[in-house]
């Protein structure tokens, strides 16, 4: 991109301030209330994912329709019910996931093979919306998952009885509420990186998720990274980037 | 003690008023700096302990000498380096525990048999110090002790394999920083009551055991109950009240 | 459990792999959505209980299902009124405590005396519903309960009153919220353990319970141990380990 | 004041912009460090007193001299061993009292008489230092007080058999550390208000006297207010407020 | 009450166990769901006041009604306007407060005059509620009160023009939310105890009120004591206590 | 003012006791549910805005006529829809901003042309309406504003191209939530002053806006001072401050 | 400078990974443990101040003397007392200020004309160190000061006297700890932007300012910003930028 | 493992118990303060590493050398300058980083080529020990390293003129305190994925690495994971998790 730039100003096609003004304003697509960035593929090798919090159903298809546009295929999360439907209504291929509040447009004609295997683990059931968002990127993405739900400490033989195929992943996301013991007792069984991704399940002194969240980032064993409590979208993100390659 | 004093104001032998200040004055030993209850130990079971945080060396020995001429017999807690050295100097018989920071003067005649069984774990090593303080806690209450050191959830196998062990006795304590998932795992494994304490062990967004703390009180396990960060002689109190029995 | 696996496996009945897979995989029953632990009693000594939050009325049905099944009854917590209703369709017999948000289903011939006394106190009116949460649990667990209600700190003599005959339970749960001295007040006047639980009841700088659960936390009084903000479930359950033996 | 300005400025002796200077400058000393507020007596019924935290030996007895010479006495509180030292050198009849790290200095020819009762009540021995700094402060400002140590609620009777000799005084101060139970339960059984003192008396999930600061804020007495964590000077001033009149 | 149980047990009236359980039980009417404190007033000067959060309406007016038979009157606090409704159904003559979330019943035959004066000071409109159940309790308790509404530190002089009147009261409450500097100011500018509100008035990092709560603990002005957040009721009780004796 | 009232008294127009009282009366207007600070335009050189949250819409209409019929125009911030619905039927030359939640009335004759420069740049879209706020307030006090929508720095050009524009401001507003890095990278590439407003987007461990607002307190660059989360209106008035010079 | 190596690749003297190359790395001095940011003064208008936290007096020395000979003049600040010796051993002209913990070394011929005036306050005697780092800091930075010491609002003439004065300036830094109401009042008084700076100045709940913090947050006044607790360089730098202009 | 004991057991060699024994007991050794876990490499892929806070250099010394005996590696961190002294006297062949507080004993034969390469970037100069303590470990675990120090966000010029280069890593680590921007603005420059480590290095409202961390786990980039507040070793050890495959 920028290489183009300067061989163009270099040439005499453009001048001094329009090589200034290109190399900012090119990469970006500005849509008034958004700046969408076209660039970002190139440089960090993912497409923008459309963030459905705070927005409304219209803001969220319409950018939809602009990274469709460019890109043949979208995902958003943290869409309401609403945005669901409007979603629906104006991608009729649109794949929702209502677990986890997920939306996928793929129009690609030729899909790539998944790539990179991504194991996902819950330790009970009500975890199992964050686990789905995690599942849905990471397969958005290019991954292959698998999931293991409910396999929360105080049972510990539902761990330890999967921990050899979990194993042969590339990378495990493990999504807990409670106390967040299960990313620590599972780094403890397998050798490929924990990606823990702390709930907002519990009540009491769990303050949203925040004890959970301390708890990993306070694990005793080795191998573990936290994302933010529910984020089911980042895990997804870091385990891909590990997993891809 | 109450139907004393009312038989005595019933018989004549004392007044009106003199009945009532004998219901409040008579349980306990006004020292100026303190007033040792002793009535405690018909009231609750058990002697008053000296909590040596805060005190002097000299307000420790002398609270010591206090509850010995009484009771034969005195547990303190929490002594400083200073304070272990004047104890020693002045009772030459006191058991000091370095790790516990205890001493104990036991000058009874005929010491009863230990009763109750209290197993206590340690996740770790740094742990040992809080568990040794519950320990010759415990043991002081008149319970039989037996202690797992290093049983840590990052390898399960150190745990598991003690289980059955732990299991036997009539109540556990569970020592952990860090994430603290030792209680939840344990609770999971035996049919005894777990009291977990959280140590201050832990660096970063640990806070002082706060974050350990918070994830004990989540427990997903059944059977936990928790006592103050690093409070081992709390710990023992409440296992001496469960295992006495 | 193991044992039979491991004979079989010596007599030649199963293959290598499959022990290894069955000391996995016979002990918990895979719903899909939930793996409902059926080892656990043989483990810990009770039957899984289904905790309502966050599961719809009808996972809360199909679980109860599968464990009336296989036990002849049981309990659920902390359900909705919808789910209450759904239950009350499918489970005629099910006894419903509004107040508690309980459900028990109890289909076993022989119903077991019950075992081991149990005091629930509370401070005041409005932490009834977390006591109450407590008294099913306990009597569904199969102890005896008698209940103290309203004995705040703020009028003694309720509480004193009251002294003696909650000491003559082998555990009590004292339930409070505001300032929680009532354990501690409660833990000098008797010789059982205290299990504390600190309720939600409050307002201003209560922040949901947390004031009240640190006061107890730090509390003065010896035997007294906590569990989560508003649990009385888990209360309970530590209250019949303790009180079953 | 004001009222002599006003007339100064009506009857010609002073300009206008004059009268706008002296109504701001005239009340208080200005030291280039410090200034002194010579006004506040009359404003505030209390001459100002010396807070000696982060202040150099040097600059608290400065201070003293200054305020002596206007006033003829003065208080000091939160001096360290160095300026009770400086204190001492410099005005051989301090009085120093070390527990409370206060100086008092009062050279008045005549004394009046001690006027209105001020009740001190503490949890603990350690809480004393606190309770002394009260004690002194209320002296100073020319209350009677009256002590009482060692009162906590873990053992219920040496608080009740005192109440009723505390509840004589006009209000109440009640330093405690640890769960802060004690003016809840003071507050039950007198009639005078009580103003409560946190102490950072404690450990673990204490956090310096926040956990007993909260709790007694949360307090489910009536006629209980809080000031700051170990402000045994400022519970002084607010009793003297309420039992000087 | 003590003396004539301990009279009628001297003169054989009654026996040693019924004088031990009248101890106990006289002294409150047990509503099963509540045990009202009717020796409360006795004791403490004051009546039990119905405090209406976590009550139903119904329990609230059963409250109400037995308060009423034996003190001819009552008040409520936080009563939700369901609750407001059902008292003025069952009490026509209720006295209900919208903005302080209040009603008073009061049938006595004579009332005696209002002794003692209270101001009562806002810094802002939306302060207002609370200081309004400020004064509807203090009046109910015997009080006189003036209000002072707006008076924030922003517009300095709204304050300072009205210091010398609020100063002229025997006790002021300053209720305020946002930085909470209204207390502070204000102490620096009378002679007579303040009693700190703060409000959850503010948002941001304003906490639900706790951002207030803490500045006000950490004035630097002198005679400042501080109540829970919002708590209207807590000052006027303290304010009470002050000014009637 | 007070040059009035001085000479008033000195030519004996007025008593002692008036121009003391007018002192204090004559700059605010009571209108019993609040005091309008009609002096505050000379004193800090901005009429009062109306602040719409906790008060009913009737009220907020009545506070804007009241300083409408002095200052022939008014502001008012964060006003419910109800609110807005009222003063577009009281004022239908109002100027409602929905995103902004602001209303605007200006009926003077002359308006004097804008003066001094503020840039508004957010991190995302979601930012938008605390910045639209920051916007419709700069703009009323009488400056100049300029817009920079959606530059975070996950996609740094969009920032970058953009800083020089910005950079010719007098004064920058940076507004965005999660980890509130934007005004750390904007004041890294320009010359004024910027002021952060966090915001309470975000989500899991964000806590409506204080990890934000914590992150731009420590920013590491320099010329970066901090409003409270979600306060354009504040930002917009320092902004003011700053440009108008 | 971008235009100069853009105009170099044009000409043909440097090619394009050069052009690539010296876009980044001309604009900083590496020196192994720090890279001085040489072009930020051009960019920000402002040469690089040291900041003496963490780093050894060795490595403040170095950067101080590579910064003194590319700009003449260096301001290193938060340096500890050996720090300062070492600075006065190397640079005999260093400008050392104990109580700010500043040093500053200028050796330009021709010094400009202070220019932009800049008002200080503090609210007490403990809060002068962190204004005298401000001072110094706006100072080096070309601004003329004027300092107001121990205005808090406890004694509110203090302030209003002085507020004229302080209203001269351009600008106005508010220091104080304790309840921080001080930019709160002042803000109240004056026309000027006002940024405020907690101070750790307080104890008990303060929390090392951060209750400071919040309270100045919540500012019920216009026109007041925040910076970090005790970071009077940030104060000094927005005020500069502020001023300057 | 489990694979022999079960053969063994199945051809008689050993007993059922035995069996059951060996399962847990052969996996560790136990040393009475500590339980080696032996089996750890196996299990995880890598030795067990000695962390040295809290333990004596004795205690540290006799667990490097057991690990020796059998790995013929070992690393310690978090090492006391004491401790570090004694690794020196006892194993001087010991490669002990200062800045790291890292030792490295490394005695086998043939040491494998390093494989993975991992960037190591920092934001500032007090970052660097906890960069120098992951660069260490990496190492240790057999990664490639490359640091880049000093880029922090306030001179971007520093961080975009290495990103290419740090995007060649396969892993990246960000180091950085503060406002803790670093991985966001690094994240949205490479196509790799981060781990970001939040460092103490702050003040004021930074609470020791806390306000960094929370800034980190709610960075918009996407890429970012992130572990405990200095824990270089934590980001280490998952950079070589992923780096080795």
């Amino acid at each position: 991109m920028i290489d183009d730039i300067l061989k163009d100003f270099k040439s005499g096609k453009i001048s001094l301030s329009a090589a200034k003004r290109k190399i900012g304003n090119l990469s970006f697509v500005d849509m008034g209330f958004a700046k969408i960035d076209s660039n970002r593929k190139k440089r960090t090798g993912a497409a923008e994912v459309v963030y459905g919090r705070r927005k409304t159903p219209m803001q969220i298809v319409k950018i939809m329709r602009q990274i469709i546009s460019s890109e043949k295929r979208v995902l958003a999360t943290r869409i309401s019910e609403e945005a669901a439907q409007l979603i629906k209504d104006t991608f009729p291929d649109a794949d929702i996931n209502e677990a986890a509040r997920t939306a996928v447009v793929d129009r690609r004609r030729n899909k790539p093979s998944p790539k990179g295997d991504v194991a996902i683990v819950t330790a009970g059931t009500a975890d199992i919306p964050v686990a789905e968002e995690a599942r849905v990127c990471a397969e958005f993405f290019g991954c292959r998952t698998k999931t293991y739900f409910d396999c929360g400490v105080a049972g510990l033989q539902r761990l330890v009885s999967n921990a050899e195929s979990i194993g042969k992943a590339r990378v495990a996301i493990a999504v807990a509420g409670m106390e967040g013991a299960l990313p620590s007792v599972l780094a403890g069984l397998i050798k490929i990186p924990v990606i823990a991704v702390p709930t907002s399940v519990g009540y009491g002194a769990n303050f949203g998720g925040l004890a959970t969240l301390l708890a990993m980032l306070n694990s005793c064993a080795n191998g573990v990274s936290v994302v933010n409590i529910d984020n089911g979208f980042g895990a997804a993100y870091s385990a891909w980037l590990i997993a891809k390659a």
